[in-house]
């Protein structure tokens, strides 16, 4: 491609966190660029983000209804090419389904929809379309998460044993929902947020973490979801047992009421011959444990790592890539499948590094299978997906 | 006391390991020493290990029997104060009831017993003749648990919510029992371990730690012990859903397959205000998270400490202090509480910082409920005790 | 502005590093655009490399030359507003006084120029001009770095006494300027780095944040820099005592043959009542010590921290922000000074949060110190800037 | 040897730090006991400091010279066999003369005397006796310091160009010995302690392990002492630049002002091919790193460690093994040789791992030419030793 690919935006208007996120990711590799938005359901909010973000007034949309219809009749050469949905869970179908129906690729945050019959739906219609559809499960974007996958993927640690995955939060661990903070108040309301608070906010990411390092699927679950902080509707905290296809088992437990804890995503994946550990909050070290030899700490940059690793790094080793650098390799991902879609190349979906349709449908069965085994007597619920 | 301490040891002779940290520990702080010893089954063992470890050649018994019927009869200058036992789970009642029946205060390795009965029992002989009976769950002796402790007993931290514990260990990930490691071949031996390999062995310091922290106790499990390697007869890693009688809920997992994990003993508390952070293998630094202040890093020695764990502590900041000083602590406390008996002071065993034969009893009920849970259809196994 | 501020950059074309992480710096906040390079001295390169980042040809030039008096005819709503200098040291001079003398605001990577002659020029024509002049110290851009000077400022830390300041890396280790390695063969080079390797690339790097923390100047050096691989013109290795205008004493080393060690920049200022600890390697923590309470980890994010490192975060805690998010926070400052210019204000460049032309000649003039120092009998060499 | 090792202490009353630290070090493996003490120069102290330790009073003495007399008159089956000083500096001197001139072997706190003149009669003493004189600089018995001692050894980590030592302390940052501190109160009193506080009392430290570990001998200081607290006569925080006869160089500091630091000995150590580096607070990790591989965390206790690493350990992996224990293994190695000594063998001092009365001699000197060079207008000072 000899231009930038160029998105509309969905969502992530003032006020936002995740919108951000997004696009200095979509930005940061200078191949893609916002041209067009509908930052909120009220119109006049979207067309006051948009002027924040610098956007004509003319492409600041009251609704994503009016910006799917009306982009789609510009030119060729200006109109968007995919659109990016960063609104809460309740209403990433619609939109997904909008936007796939008028013909526009698709990046949505997770969860991928509110149900997961809507999952199914629209990752049917992804399939139809033929359209690229990728969900933004970020963490997987991190260059040693990446070298974690390869070693257990090459069989380096050998058969997988067992497996922690665990996401600790303290941002809610009282009820700041009741006091203006939008970021807490929709992922704690179940019209907006779903069956769950804090298993479909981030348990949700320990699901697919722990599925993409060990390149097999959790099958059944054990769960307890707690409400701790009174008042509040959804879960705030849970525990999981997990068990895996492949024989491997674990825990998994995610929580918004650890106090004190940031956003403390972190992994611990234990094979036959060896070992993997890696923490988000120090991405660009992973710590590889053998039975008989010294633990190692690989790093981002260096030239000993794997290629998905090394080509996941933007800096040499030791300068440190976070969050926004990791967000940025998906979109750089989905980028170079959608550049060989635009170059009217047939490109499977599945050879791109990014989570797609299929990812969001089993992250939904897993949060569905979670919230029916916390309320079960019996031990293990199936994950159906 | 103006004179030492004295014991004698059962097993704990050559090849052993945890009889030399035993020994370490008793002598420690100059105010213990031991006197005799039935070090092995096999009599010439005892005899050699006895040489080993400079004893004359006539408090080298052949047998617990024989020495606590030989030691009975020495004068009351002599003869010793209480037996250290640290033989294989099957073997601790016996002798910790013979001791008692001869009228020797005991200090037991954990488990406490080979099964519930035999602890019920055991407890109740401790209770009848009023000696005094410590178990080692030496990991409570570390100054900064003591201080985490506190910080729960304080109300410092809030209501506590939710508790991870977990014990990863790597050095059963091959089937070692069978080429020669003794310490391997007794835990997987149903025999002289019991009915858990990896519960019994290290799940149990789990429990033990998070009740201790917390000061509330584990109601029930929901648990999945696994066999990883093949052709063991017991498990090697297990995890469990917990519930506190506070209302807390957590995750308790074990492992001896975790393949290059140590010792890795840890423990996280979530309070409403605060939490608490402790790692075993880092033991001189609690991390102490609050909602909206700095996360603490506090360390042994310091000044700042609450008293428990400033008395923990034989040196100033800075200067490491281990696993042998911490199981130095336990000694301590029970040669204080043995002080004041042969004083002729009466005590209450509870008064004093080591776990007594009611922790054991827990102990092995827990162990008994884990096993019960991970063979259940159900969801949870209650802990009676 | 209601535009995105327009820059051209010299140098930074195919193979170059850093060149790369100022387009990133620069565009992270969707406030900036490239428009315009030349980034090579050989036309056909430059030209290929502008195509690599999807430029118009017609502004892609073979010089910088050319680019400055072919933007400067340019209407003024499409001509860049800035140039960003990014070429070997030897090459900062002269492209940064053609800018000034053709109007256009400068952000220049350091160290300032070849040498002190050269700076003290360059700071005058900076004067002069009255245009704008920014010198990519980009550590000075983490959140808690600035936490750390607005501690000493603010006086917390009491006065400060002593500093270590350390910069280590190994990739120097040996000799790759001969294999082809880009990056070393200029910085290896007296030609294009000056009068030295190592202090020069990184131990600049240590001086300027030294005193941007402490807020005070390093007024002697006692150094001695060595040449540690065989055949090497120039230091690869610099150790210094130092004394600062405050009274406060310390260490600053750097060294490019710390094998195994990647970007290690790190710094500790220890005042009368509290002490700051800081590595680029994990920006996100500070250690902040005082004499009778728990240490500290301040955290990038947290609402409890000072504005100037509230307001260098992007993301909430945990999200870690990285080497291009803090180098984006220069870009930030300039990018806000810059605007303020544009829109006709007058601004003082010392009211903005990244480091000047002042700035650079002190760097300068501490490594033309340094250098002199290395050869000296005596002890102290003075600093004159 | 069948029997325990037998000693006197000469200091180490009530009050005192390091002599509790040398009893629970020496005790440790249970072939060493104390017979007798004179812990104070105040005969009442003395003897009550005795009872504290349930030492007999008749072996509890008014002072040293009554105590080798009276030991040298003993029957042979009960007189001490070593003497431990650990007594403040100025007091070294004495009592080793007289213990050396009555026959008794010694162990002896650093630095080793009061003066380079005390020095070098006392290590000439030892020659003509042929005693043993053991000197405890401790931090040389940890496991992972001989690891990395071996590491240099053996040539792995290539050809050793650059060393950074440092020993940062806070406890001095105010003036705490003015208030009854004893422990600050002769460290910073000439008389007591000699020509130097922070460097002869930690600033020993860091030139011994450069030393021990880097197997080579620092030939040259460029230092600045500094007494950073009003009215202490004597440095309390210092920086010197040094080099090594194998052509190696860098950084040594101490300091007892860095407001928060515990005692943070450190060393880091870097060859042609790898390098190492340790912490004394976490001292059971030794980070190695290499120019093309990941780093490395060895650990106290592994299987793959060097022998004299893994003799040091008392326990597996992951039982953490601090100060008493690393202390521990210098009294072990002595006491290997005093064996040998009294079993009637001739034996080389050398040949066991601890420091001797030589490196006593060369620590006074590395201290005496760090005065100087503070004190001097040129930049570099020999170390004659």
């Amino acid at each position: 491609m000899n231009r930038k690919l160029r998105y509309g935006m969905v969502g992530g208007g003032r006020g936002a966190f995740i919108g951000g996120a997004h696009r200095i990711a979509a930005n940061m590799d200078g191949k893609m660029e916002m041209v067009c938005g509908a930052f909120s359901s009220d119109p006049e909010r979207s067309k006051a983000s948009g002027r924040d973000l610098l956007l004509p007034e003319g492409r600041c949309y009251a609704s994503f209804a009016d910006m799917f219809a009306a982009e789609a009749k510009l030119p060729a050469g200006e109109r968007m090419d995919f659109v990016i949905i960063v609104t809460p869970n309740s209403m990433h179908y619609p939109p997904a389904m909008a936007a796939l129906s008028a013909g526009f690729h698709v990046v949505c945050d997770k969860p991928m929809t509110f149900t997961v019959a809507e999952a199914k739906k629209l990752a049917k219609k992804v399939k139809e379309t033929g359209l690229l559809f990728c969900l933004t499960h970020n963490y997987t974007g991190y260059p040693m998460v990446k070298e974690a996958r390869t070693l257990v993927q090459s069989g380096q640690l050998g058969k997988i044993r067992r497996v922690t995955v665990e996401y600790p939060q303290g941002w809610l661990s009282s009820r700041i929902e009741t006091s203006g903070s939008k970021q807490a108040s929709w992922r704690t309301d179940p019209k907006q947020a779903g069956l769950t608070c804090c298993f479909g906010d981030i348990g949700s990411h320990c699901a697919n973490l722990a599925e993409y390092i060990t390149c097999s699927k959790i099958t059944e679950v054990c769960a307890e979801l707690t409400t701790f902080v009174k008042g509040r509707p959804l879960d705030d905290d849970g525990n999981s047992l997990i068990r895996f296809d492949s024989g491997a088992r674990g825990v998994l437990w995610a929580s918004q009421i650890a106090v004190g804890e940031e956003n403390g995503l972190n992994i611990r994946v234990y094979g036959e011959k060896g070992a993997v550990k890696w923490r988000q909050e120090e991405p660009n070290t992973l710590i590889v444990t053998w039975t008989d030899k010294p633990t190692e700490m690989r790093r981002t940059g260096m030239g000993y790592l794997c290629n998905a690793a090394k080509n996941g790094a933007r800096l040499p080793a030791g300068h440190p890539e976070g969050y926004l650098e990791a967000f940025g390799n998906l979109y750089r991902a989905f980028g170079d499948a959608l550049s060989q879609v635009l170059s009217g190349k047939k490109v499977r979906e599945t050879d791109f590094d990014y989570p797609n349709a299929h990812d969001g449908l089993r992250g939904m069965a897993f949060l569905d299978a979670s919230v029916k085994s916390s309320k079960a007597r019996q031990k293990w619920v199936k994950i159906q997906a």
